[in-house]
């Protein structure tokens, strides 16, 4: 009998309605001839509202029992979906992140998975259970309880799902899939058929906000396939696996754009061992998340280092940099908001040249400013003008024919 | 060093702010030079919504799940309340009734403590924390979730001081203490200092709704002293103990006043063995509440049989009944809702006679008819039209010197 774990999200069992509509879906997978293990998160805006407790009665929350609340979202969810599934006529049964045998580390609110036992699944799904999962959240070996982090019941599915020795992960959301580009912004953006980890991964860390990262790395490090689909329509979704020599014939996967970006650049700094550590590790400090870096090559003896954050840190960046700028040896600070984060993503690249120069060249002929680039091996973000980031998006998305998804031998040109 | 178990009901836990004066609260009595274990409610109108959930996704909820479900609001309101003890300077842990080492049997939502194991707590307690346990819930030798009943953080602390040996048992609530009557009814009613457990069962289970019942019939069981008071104000209050000789001389202890209530009356039902038990098991089967219940003597082969409801179930017993009437040989059914009971408690009543015939003359005097009667060895109950049951209750306050507290000796007349 085929064994699924299906993870259900926030908005997917925001309402009692929605639950029902779950409880109904998982009762069909069971129908269908499988056994369903159902990983749940906490209903949509239950977490924000247990955080906005914990930080009125302590602005900075002791993180035992900052996971204590937290996990609360999770196990009541987890119930409400027991209820619906057997007020179905169905029987189900609700696990805790810590009956489930998700054991931890012992990093609260952080916590990584140091293992599974799945014992107690297992003998409840040879008795016919459906076993709901409350997601998210686990136990350390001394029984305290401990949360994953944001998105993590992302990670409890692929992980449950890969100690089940599972046959198919389903991560039910409020999208239908993986698209080549935020719909919203390019029309003819295509649902992804399969995409390869790596390529959701760089797709993830560059603002398209399907799975939690530390979700997709899991199941890269462990195999674990997993599809993302939607919570509401019954259609396929996007499949992500190890990638296939095939995936290579197409050029890009897709394309993301993260807004709100705000760029610094210091220039003409000392180059020497130390300097940008200095910089990251105060910024780090004020737990100020860096994206992009970028340093140019050393000239006479300065360089210019750049990075973006989110706009929203800029003047809390700027009042850590200044004060030090004259210890780097610094000539200025530049610093802009209102810039945004257009990235390409493809294992396609790694074997065919030419992308970035196309992209540049694609670009440069609608009059769009390049402000920084960064790269990495089936990458190529840059940073614009956040006025020109959706033209942009579109611009590319149609330069690369994601529309129509073309195979990367005839779509490449090799300019560069 | 004295030991002392506090319980802090869903009012006083209800913000963010009445979170933080309960852990003040608990941080002065520690600094008083006492180890503190605090049992909590959930936040007020938490265990309603959840409620509410439970029943949107299933009208008939699965009783372990539906235990799992309420038992998180009491998981997030200790962790709150320990937060806040610690955010305020003090060290404090959250406990779940499970890891507070409360086993109960497996009759979930109305679970019973079957032991209590306290050795995490002794523990805690010994390295100088503060324990913050969430009340309501315990868990069976399976470790499933269980919880006690409504009202049941009152049994978890009472359970808890009695398994611990605690000095001191403090039941913090919205209200000063127990009144002589309900102050909003009567003006000068009046805080009593001390309350014997039957005085206290008695007026519980006759609507004065300080305490659950099976709380202080726990108790009384285990001679578990205990102090109800107020949450909000540094004023002692009533204290629940063993019967001493000297409460003895006060002969009314309290009023209390049950409204909303239904009377049915079957008349000439035939007097044989097993006609109550049909007329009640039908009742019971329907999960209709009985209150009183009163069989007059039998008059030629027939008896007539009262008893009250609450008036909501007043449709729902009459059709049950109706159909029946001719199988128990009935002559009719009479039924009147817009009642009222109220009753008067005290121990004093066992020694000291008169006391029944004192109040019905009382009443009589006044013109408030008297529609069924009913007494305990330490209560007399009456019911009443509700639009006199404020009259009575302050007449019945006066006649017996509830304000002014006098002793028995004085204030009986031997009447009949």
């Amino acid at each position: 009998m085929r064994l699924v774990v299906q993870k259900y999200g926030g908005t997917s069992v925001g309402t009692p309605e929605r639950i029902c509509h779950v409880a109904q879906r998982i009762l069909e997978t069971q129908r269908q001839g499988c056994r369903v293990v159902a990983v749940v998160s906490a209903m949509a805006g239950v977490t924000d509202e247990l955080l906005r407790l914990g930080h009125a009665v302590a602005p900075q929350p002791i993180k035992r029992e900052l996971d204590i609340l937290l996990s609360t979202g999770e196990q009541a969810a987890a119930a409400l979906t027991a209820m619906a599934v057997n007020e179905l006529g169905g029987t189900a049964i609700s696990l805790t992140g810590a009956q489930a045998g998700i054991l931890t580390d012992r990093n609260h609110t952080r916590a990584r998975i140091a293992n599974i036992s799945p014992k107690q699944i297992h003998e409840l799904l040879a008795d016919d259970y459906i076993v709901i999962v409350a997601g998210f959240q686990g136990q350390t070996s001394e029984g305290e309880t401990t949360t994953l982090g944001r998105g993590g019941s992302d990670l409890t599915a692929i992980a449950l799902a890969g100690a089940l020795n599972a046959d198919t992960c389903q991560i039910f959301t409020d999208v239908d899939g993986v698209f080549t580009c935020d719909p919203r912004i390019v029309k003819d953006a295509e649902k992804l058929g399969e995409i390869a980890y790596d390529e959701l991964l760089e797709m993830a860390g560059s603002g398209a906000k399907v799975m939690q990262s530390r979700a997709v790395e899991f199941a890269k490090k462990f195999g674990v396939e997993f599809e993302v689909r939607s919570a509401f329509k019954q259609v396929a979704g996007t499949l992500t696996k190890e990638e296939t020599p095939s995936m290579e014939d197409i050029l890009i996967r897709g394309i993301s754009l993260d807004r709100h970006q705000a760029k610094l650049s210091i220039a003409g700094v000392r180059d020497k061992p130390g300097i940008a550590a200095r910089i990251f590790s105060d910024i780090g400090a004020a737990h100020i998340i860096v994206d992009m870096i970028v340093q140019n090559a050393s000239i006479d003896g300065t360089t210019d280092i750049s990075f973006t954050i989110h706009e929203d840190e800029l003047e809390n960046a700027r009042t850590i940099l200044m004060p030090v700028l004259g210890e780097l040896g610094a000539k200025r600070l530049n610093t802009a908001s209102g810039v945004a984060k257009l990235s390409v993503v493809g294992i396609g690249m790694r074997s065919h040249s030419g992308v970035a120069a196309r992209m540049f060249e694609c670009l440069g002929r609608a009059g769009i400013n390049i402000q920084l680039v960064s790269t990495s091996e089936i990458k190529i973000a840059v940073i614009i003008d956040e006025k020109e980031a959706e033209r942009a998006a579109r611009l590319i998305h149609a330069e690369f024919g994601l529309g129509r998804l073309l195979p990367a031998a005839s779509a490449t040109q090799p300019l560069a």
